[in-house]
């Protein structure tokens, strides 16, 4: 099954299996399935960061070469484009070599994430060379293998969040499937209803066309009304009719656009939740057991029960995490062996990979660096003055009504000289505050990774401070103002003020967790992206250059039907929507966004469908059950999600065993350096409430352990932690078999401990 | 605390103690505070149904005043509708009175819900009086306690669940105002970057207007996308101009519409789902408390453990539940007391509420009236025949076709006397099916209250018969189609449609709990009316005779612009919405319906503001924040509660220890009966999975008990049991003071047993 079940136990090896599974646990890498040095090699660099970071790189490029190749926002020859995408296929093909090179045969091959990238790659290929050929003999072709791009990025290794909304929507397939037949069913319904109630009343509707007389059409149209996007125009002519006849649009809206749409949401998040739950607590399971295997390659009889040796431990600790220094270790050792007998128990053991888990960040008590080089300056009553103002909460309300004074001025007029000027004083008056703060504390502390806000705030103003020196020496030079620079001079300007939301405690603390929400945005992102990407390319090759945009006042033939005939007097035509079309990748991207949003998308499918064929409705409306029914719902179910862990962990302050046993310890020992701990204690508190931190003092010279902050971990990790609380450390847990059986093959294919690296 | 702590104990007494509490735990009725027969008598005509029927007859009564009274859409004179406004007031104030004669004085005058209702009439007395002097003396004026009405239907002891919610949206405000803040803090922002950006850029909306050059506009035209409503328009200006300003409002929709109403989603849902999990916890610890109560006052001592006596506890149950019969108490005893030793514990007389709770429908093993009758012709070869023949799936596939068929037939022109004669054709069908049904299915059981389906058929079938021969009759009577009758024809001919879904498994899993959603829809129903009634309300004031709607053809002066020259080239003309206006209390309900449906919201409320000031915008800013932002977020998370407590029930087959031993003991007995059983066993398994019923058989004479189907719970039914479980029987529970201290005080304000009757 693993390296240990096939090699004979060795005390050595079996160390550093016990090393690889904690690693395991810490950063979700893996052991080498042999331990023969090259491999060993050859396994670490293929988890190297640049090596992730540059297949990353070639997906993206292999992406964006859409913006480059025809229908092109900037077009370049197809031998560019063909060569760009012939290295990235190059790229790719190595990086799966590389992937066998690490990995079992037998896993290699079953697992069809492998396959997927094979076929993908030889597929597009073929693609390239036939397109390639026709184009030599002047025939157009469509590029078809454009539509797989995405493939790559869903099935690399490291896009396994992706994979995982993936996995979940095809699990929520066979139940959505069903609602959406009843909600269809409920739509055909009511159409049949509309036009034996409607069809034959001669009503007209706003166009002056035949109202709800033909059932395909009633059909969308009702289609349409679920997604509001129509909703009132679609009554008014049977509500001018009879008041009675509201009625059956209030029904009907009732009926499919709140009853069943909420369905939709609830099939979709109890789906997403309950498999999220199931794959977190695959992976609790399989972290307890890797552990409990470990200890049990460790342990040694000591009295009644099996214990790690303390030297064992430091030994393996070292091994496993060599970037942590002494006292760090020794304050883990006191959270594993807290009666200091000697030796770890096995229960403390196997909060080991935990224990790793948490960020402490070891911070020096460090002394100002001023006050290091000219103590006699720093310490001065001037200086001990403008600091305790700067600590004090004076300060930063003095701040919050600059800001506000701030934003009067940026909404005032901008020619107005006295006000341009006022934005040089609001400029000096910001880059004086940070100055102050970095005299104040001490720089390393203020600028830690922890300081989202001192960071945001010192970006914003750096770049606020040279995009308006870049501007202003433009103005003088040129008599002209960058337009460009001037829109990101605005921005930032704008941008400054947010940082009065951070004065507020209450406002803190939803800002926070919207910023926890930020890494599971990105995964949605992937979703989001691999799937506009297919309709886009798809969208391009429908409606390239059916619609044509021409700027105000174009005297272009037909430029106020979008250079095409068919489109006048549509309603396309009249809300001058002509600039919506698929004629690059960029607008595609826009149009589907629009999409989206739903809004005025039956305007777009029909203004397409008058340039093309009726059945282009197909594409709108299959975009509209992929994107809005079943991603959206998905964006949403994150999104409820997110907030309710945040909300459990808020009240009930749940925290590990673990933490809360570093922070007795911290305060424990508190006490000593009262002195040395007072700046940063002050500095803390003014911060602390911010990030939630908990702080740990460490008994020597000045070293402070800090848990990093709350904010900066992931839902992931939160709902981890909550369903890990559920497995008693007692038990050994279910076997690996019976935790395999817990989910659908495809997680686990064959060995367990290759594929969280697969 | 109650009658028992007053009271020296007395035997007599105290069982009317205990029996009122279970009496309680059934029916949430509570036992009047003095024992006198008069008390009682009174106590218990106050919760008679057909005092709590009339009193909502008076509360809809006078809510429907609105329809008669100025603006009418049927105008009645002031002095008859403000007789019929006193009347109800007398009513409401003699349910007062009646209820403070029940209630312990003190009790009566710390509830704010009966000082709401005596303010609530006196003012309205008040407003009756001022405006009919005035009226008298020609004085227009306006009748603003119209507006209190809805205070009644909150009020009255019977609504409970639309208080709760109430009470819930109350908790939900400060968290949501924050969010609300926030998310209006990020439109000021994203409106002041709007205003840079394009404010000086010469731009121009499709209207031909300026576009974003005034603060406030602008504030309202974001505000107006977090809605969706005007979604690709206010962009397009922006992106005509550049590409690059579409990533303004990608981010600007990203973060307000997804992100910010996803929060408020997420914050109410929150909220809802701990509020309730609060109150049903605290429900279910009141009736287990009180259960224990009782107990104690029952209990006797035998051997080591306190009991009660069966003779005993046969009294009280004939005492609490009169009307059932020996057999069904001798089920609940054995289910009590399973070894028959001649006791009830404690574990299990706690439960004996619960045991009354469910209910068990006791049926007689009915033969069929005609076997009765005439067994010979009913059991003649051919009746077999017949009868196998209806039980066979094939028939349901038979019919199946048929109404598919039926679809298309109805879908066709009904001009062709072919159809229409066809039309008789299917009806004649229908009715077979379902005199074959009546005639091979014990009638009482196919029409018992459990049957919906059967109940929806039949109702459809003979609504359609009935409305196809007077439209019949009248035609051939006049040659004259009435419009009404047709109508009805046509949209009962549709619904027969409906049962097609019956047919298929995974569509009657969702058509069910779409149907137990229904009554915790009807508390919503409850809540949607009081909002749009005062906003219907305040609606008419504001904006009456300001929009006047002109049929097509009109002659009328400004018949194209609403009559109201304002609105000339406005959207809202443009668009003919004339017929949306506030005029009378119907026309109303159907704008606020749009106004909730969201879509074009910010026509109308343009158009609104053209005929009277900008200020009206604010009326319809408060109904999206009111009802778009709290109420339908209220709908979802009552969907969503609803479909997730489905899920966990169907998944995990929850069931009550209760219930699972009425089955066992209903299986252990099953094998007497085979014939008997025979029948209505196959009607069983017809129609067993369409309902999820369990049922249990009791030994005696052809009687069977069934469990009443899980389908006709309601969401709090369900939510009550799966907390219920995690109370261990046990304990004794909080004492009353910690339960009541466990919510707001509002809810038991002094003494816990009135306040579930107030």
């Amino acid at each position: 099954m693993s390296a240990a079940a096939r090699d004979p136990p060795l005390a050595q090896e079996d160390l550093l299996l016990a090393a690889a599974y904690v690693y395991d646990a810490q950063y979700n890498r893996n052991i080498p399935f042999e331990t023969s040095p090259q491999a060993v090699r050859l396994y670490y660099l293929y988890n190297h960061w640049t090596m992730q970071a540059a297949t990353y790189f070639f997906i993206f490029v292999d992406l964006f070469l859409a913006v480059f190749e025809d229908p092109a926002v900037y077009p370049l020859p197809f031998l560019a484009t063909s060569l760009v995408e012939v290295l990235c296929l190059l790229v790719f093909f190595g990086r799966l070599v590389h992937f066998a090179k690490v990995t079992p045969r037998n896993v290699f091959w079953k697992d069809t994430k492998n396959i997927c990238i094979m076929i993908a790659i030889l597929v597009t290929l073929i693609d390239l060379i036939i397109y390639g050929a026709l184009k030599i003999s002047n025939i157009n072709s469509i590029r078809w293998s454009r539509f797989l791009r995405p493939i790559f990025l869903i099935n690399f290794a490291e896009s396994r969040q992706i994979r995982r909304v993936f996995r979940s929507i095809r699990n929520t397939l066979p139940e959505i499937t069903y609602v959406f037949l009843l909600f269809m069913f409920s739509v055909l319904m009511f159409s049949l209803m509309a036009l034996k109630l409607f069809g034959d009343r001669n009503l007209r509707t706003v166009e002056g066309s035949p109202y709800f007389t033909n059932y395909l059409e009633i059909v969308f149209d009702l289609y349409v009304l679920v997604t509001t996007a129509n909703s009132p125009d679609v009554m008014m002519p049977a509500f001018d009719f009879s008041w009675w006849y509201s009625l059956f649009f209030i029904t009907y809206v009732v009926i499919n656009t709140y009853l069943f749409m909420s369905v939709f949401l609830a099939v979709v998040y109890n789906n997403y939740r309950n498999h999220l739950k199931n794959e977190i607590r695959k992976l609790a399971y399989m972290k307890h057991h890797k552990m409990i295997e470990a200890f049990n390659i460790l342990k040694v009889k000591e009295g009644t029960e099996f214990v790690v040796q303390e030297s064992q431990w430091k030994q393996l600790v070292k091994l496993v995490a060599p970037d942590i220094n002494t006292s760090h270790r020794e304050l883990l050792l006191r959270v594993c062996d807290e009666e200091q007998k000697g030796y770890v128990d096995k229960k403390s053991f196997v909060r080991l990979a935990d224990l790793l888990n948490i960020q402490v960040i070891a911070m020096r008590i460090q002394t100002h660096p001023l006050e290091h080089w000219m103590p006699h300056v720093y310490n001065s009553a001037v200086s001990l003055f403008i600091r305790s103002m700067v600590q004090h909460k004076g300060f930063v309300w003095t701040y919050d009504v600059i800001i506000l004074i701030n934003a009067v001025f940026i909404a005032l007029d901008e020619e107005n000289p006295l006000i341009s000027y006022a934005e040089w004083v609001f400029l000096s008056l910001y880059i004086l505050e940070i100055l102050l703060k970095v005299y104040t504390y001490e720089p390393r502390a203020f600028f830690a990774k922890t300081q989202f806000w001192n960071w945001f705030d010192t970006s914003i103003i750096i770049a606020a401070l040279i995009a308006t020196i870049l501007n202003a020496s433009l103005k003088s030079a040129s008599q002209y103002n960058s337009q460009q620079v001037l829109d990101i001079v605005f921005i930032l300007r704008v941008l400054r003020l947010i940082r009065i939301v951070d004065s507020i405690q209450r406002f803190r603390v939803i800002m926070n967790t919207l910023i926890n929400i930020v890494p599971t945005m990105l995964t949605f992102g992937g979703l989001a992206l691999v799937v506009y990407y297919m309709f886009a390319i798809i969208g391009m090759e429908l409606f390239q250059g059916k619609i044509q945009f021409f700027p105000r006042n174009s005297t272009a033939h037909h430029a106020l039907e979008c250079g095409n005939p068919a489109l006048k007097d549509s309603m396309f035509a009249r809300a001058k929507y002509c600039k919506n079309n698929f004629n690059d990748i960029t607008s595609s991207f826009v149009v589907l966004m629009e999409l989206t949003v739903v809004n005025q998308w039956h305007v777009l499918a029909n203004g397409f469908a008058l340039v093309t064929h009726q059945a282009a409705k197909l594409y709108f409306i299959a975009f509209h059950i992929v994107v809005v029914i079943m991603i959206i719902n998905i964006l949403i179910a994150f999104i409820l999600e997110a907030f309710f862990v945040e909300y459990s962990l808020e009240k009930s302050e749940v925290e590990t065993a673990i933490e809360k046993k570093i922070q007795e310890l911290g305060v424990g020992i508190q006490e000593e350096e009262l002195r040395d701990g007072k700046l940063i204690d002050n500095m803390e508190t003014s911060e602390n409430d911010l990030g939630g931190e908990e702080i740990t003092k460490k008994k020597s010279k000045g070293l402070m352990f800090k848990i990093a902050s709350k904010r900066y971990r992931t839902v992931d990790a939160l709902l981890q932690r909550m369903f890990e609380a559920e497995i008693l450390p007692e038990d050994d847990g279910p076997s690996v078999d019976e935790i395999l059986n817990l989910s659908p093959a495809d997680l686990y294919p064959k060995n367990p401990t290759f594929d969280s690296a697969a």
